[in-house]
């Protein structure tokens, strides 16, 4: 029956490797909230008023209303992960789908991986470039030979 | 021939209910869209040159060059949409495809959706804390639970 | 085998097409990265600390760290390109598998992507409106227009 196809679809080894490892960085993606919430309450730095109603009214919640340089540096790492990580997933599914070999499709997945992990620490830490620049650039050039292999 | 096994796909049961819920979510993203555009047009609050035209020229236009609070609001509201239903998306159908049980799926659909249009609500109106917050980690909990199902 | 299949799904004529045509939409969504680091390079305008560090020490590299039109306006239509791209990818999929006709298909996808790289020429030239709107608009209706199909 068709739960026999599915799990035959999800019994090949190309496809395990992709969900397993898009499931990874959506999940690493999905830290950023936490990570920017963090620094939102640590560093009081609100947007919604809302949010700082807990600190009081009028002027003494006013003056938590403002940006702070970790939550923003948070939310551009969340920004960039959007853009990088949705053309992967996107991609990363149909590269899965036009039969490549194991051994390849694992080492795009896990270099493409590897560089967003390290794209996160480089901008969050911050290191000095091209730290952040180069580790985008790993994932970009990987996204690239995967979408290169499913228009052949 | 291939179009059986793509009606075989598409009448399983979990994936039919995974492309409704997924439609819905993405069309409620897309609202957002409609709302901000809305919200720039009544408050007349543009960010491009060229959307002030018709309001004529030089300094007369340019005063609808400006950020307006409800445009403001809108805009990080549909962020959050783009942040939490794009990992629904990608993980709901890695979770789909690996052979949940119907009813369980569902209420994990169910709930994230129930979510999400709960958090537009909580932004938009706005309601005081834990509104939003409370409706953002419903969502949030429902997608980290099936990518736990996806990996195990 | 189960690699038999997935064949069978990629041969399939629809499929195909939506994975032509997802592969073009995102390679051009990517592409407002490199647009955006250009304008950022050329027109000295950076955001973190880091990335000017190359201009020197002190307030020889601060004076770098600042918003730029052309910056600001290629970010605005690359956030626009994952706002409306990351809905036609995932209702997209989901469409391809209801099993629609292939020309019809294939009009959904043409007219889809034609309206984006519409919509990249009219924010970056930019031409006056509504040239971006209806563009804008175009995908958007095509995006319902599938949206429709899989729920019906």
């Amino acid at each position: 029956g068709e739960m026999a196809k599915l799990t035959q679809l999800v019994d090949n080894d190309v496809f395990r490797a992709y969900a397993t490892y898009t499931t990874i960085v959506l999940l690493k993606m999905m830290l950023m909230s936490i990570v920017t919430a963090y620094f939102r309450v640590t560093r009081k730095a609100f947007v919604n008023p809302e949010d700082t109603a807990s600190f009081g009214k009028g002027d003494s919640a006013k003056k938590y209303l403002r940006t702070d340089p970790d939550v923003e540096r948070a939310r551009r790492g969340h920004l960039n992960d959007l853009e990088n990580i949705v053309p992967f997933v996107g991609i990363g599914l149909l590269y899965a789908l036009s039969g490549p070999d194991l051994s390849t499709a694992l080492l795009h997945f896990r270099i493409f991986a590897g560089a967003r992990i390290a794209h996160t620490f480089a901008y969050l830490i911050p290191l000095p470039q091209p730290g952040r620049g180069l580790s985008w650039a790993v994932g970009y050039a990987v996204t690239i030979s995967m979408a290169y292999q499913v228009l052949k």
